[in-house]
């Protein structure tokens, strides 16, 4: 019981110490974007959501923020991660099912023909991710992609996926999660399960707090009688578009107070969230910087249906709703965690 | 950004009076518990997986503790909470589809005949609960079920559903949360949206972390082009038996270290708690106090498939898999929050 004490006083050491790291944020709690209104929104919103006795103040438990994944808090381009990794993944499953080898789409992916694979359709692409994320069990998924994860490297910086994320967007989650107690989700149109595999140790965001697009499981036994969930090739929940709401309904069970996004999959997430009362936050990464990382969006030339993306009615959209546009070029003075900070203009 | 240290202050100093009503945890933390194998056995299983350095220890993020709630957590008898909340709404939904009035089962519940309502079939209790559950915007749901549980009461009691919780479950709850850093989990066979509207004041649980039967939404926008969602007649998760398990994984993303439950609708659910490594605890409220709630179980007379109940199949299956009973009647030394605590014998 003693322990139970000693542990207490370790918390509240912990708070005091984590009342030195807020501490700096008297200096500065977004250092890597630049000033500008995309930065001064954060902060305002910040503000205004925790002035205790304000007209915008946000009871704590109320506080979440939720953010997409791709392309808003790591690189999407040339390709989705999650994308490459089911294509990975291709070989063996269809050493386990001869009779894909033969079969489209996995005939285009095995011939390694680039040009035949960018002609592959929607439906193409969800049968290859719905024929490499299921079939296994839960643990064994996890296995596959942790091991995935640490070899896979993106071509343009010869660096692990997981060490591709914006080091501006890991700032603004920590400020909101650690200075004004938001609760910080992912919602991603990507894999649920994909992402929980890397979000804790990349974002500091727990598996529960990870909402995506969800397999079902079936819980069974193996021959020892030892129960495991096998990954079902059933979509419960398709976490883009108008999906996105109502993932967040389902898995959080209330409207966020900040959303951030980069496509036309985040509208709806973006209008829900600043539909309600109050101080309300709605941001969208716009890459435009070639030089740095790559500049697309309407430029990307791909359908909304196909993956999303922010095209010219999204910013049109933004512009009328008060969508706070961030420029990569111009309000984030560095992208990655590895770049050193450049000297301030 | 003053107001961010004087935030981290007030924390500070929450953490340190918390850390007085832990102090308290020094007499006991399971007061309305009796001395015997069940305290025992929550008290042992804190001490084994809390203990740094010991072989069970559990990291902080990993300590997750899911309980049932109907039956476990409440008052079930003689009816649930929801089924009854659905009754009532039954004449609203015939007001706006007069067709149903002459159509079974609404037929039935609005002739008030309990001897016919007692024969409905599971088929007709799941056309009620879609009927009554669906249809209208989540706000609306919300408000609806608020209303009527400042006013339903139960018979035998005279008192809000939601003062009928056990006390020594809210005190278990409250050990594993505050005492010992678990995040605890409702999960429940029941709706999770009905479910997720009372349990922040009720069990101090709030709505993200309560995993129920959930229908879908469908996102939409009112005629001024606002945003909402609406309840939709389709179930996404029946969060019962093998759903149990299942969801745990789709909304928590992890294998709970304790389950509590009541009947064969929580087994799975125990199973899967058990399987993993390390110190797990399972365990199971016997209802056998008819003096001061219901004696019940096999006696219920319900088929499993009904509404789960704890039958001497599930009794032979905890001894076997060491699943701890909890015997109300003598387990626990006072049932309900409003009642006072008798003398120690």
């Amino acid at each position: 019981m003693t322990s139970s004490f000693a542990k207490c006083l370790v918390a509240a050491l912990a708070v005091l110490f984590s009342s030195q790291a807020l501490a700096q944020y008297t200096r500065d709690p977004l250092p890597s974007w630049n000033e500008g209104p995309a930065k001064q929104a954060i902060l305002d919103f910040v503000a205004r959501s925790t002035k205790e006795g304000g007209p915008d103040f946000v009871p704590f438990d109320d506080r979440v923020a939720v953010f997409d994944q791709d392309g808003t808090l790591w690189v999407e381009h040339p390709m989705y991660t999650q994308v490459l990794y089911c294509l990975s993944r291709v070989p063996a499953v269809v050493k386990e099912k001869p009779e894909l080898k033969s079969k489209e789409p996995f005939k285009t992916v095995l011939s390694g023909d680039k040009e035949a694979m960018d002609k592959l359709a929607l439906k193409d692409w969800e049968e290859i991710v719905v024929a490499t994320m299921s079939g296994m069990s839960v643990d064994q998924f996890q296995d596959e992609v942790k091991a995935w994860l640490k070899t896979a490297k993106h071509p343009r910086w010869d660096r692990p996926y997981t060490e591709l994320v914006y080091q501006p967007m890991l700032e603004a989650m920590a400020y909101l999660r650690m200075g004004a107690n938001y609760k910080t989700y992912i919602v991603t149109g990507g894999g649920q399960d994909f992402v929980r595999v890397f979000s804790p140790l990349t974002y500091g965001i727990q598996p529960e707090q990870v909402v995506g697009s969800a397999e079902g499981t079936k819980y069974g036994y193996d021959k020892s009688g030892k129960p495991f969930l096998t990954k079902e090739p059933k979509l419960l929940l398709n976490d883009n578009f108008a999906g996105k709401p109502e993932g967040i309904h389902m898995m959080i069970g209330r409207r966020p107070y900040a959303a951030f996004g980069n496509s036309t999959g985040d509208q709806q997430m973006l209008e829900y969230t600043k539909a309600g009362k109050g101080a309300r936050l709605g941001m969208l990464v716009l890459h435009d910087d070639a030089k740095r990382e790559y500049a697309y969006g309407p430029a990307r030339g791909l359908p909304d249906t196909k993956v999303g993306t922010f095209t010219q009615a999204l910013h049109d959209e933004a512009k009328k709703q008060g969508w706070i546009v961030i420029s990569m070029k111009d309000d984030w003075r560095r992208l990655f965690p590895f770049e050193p900070l450049p000297p301030q203009d």
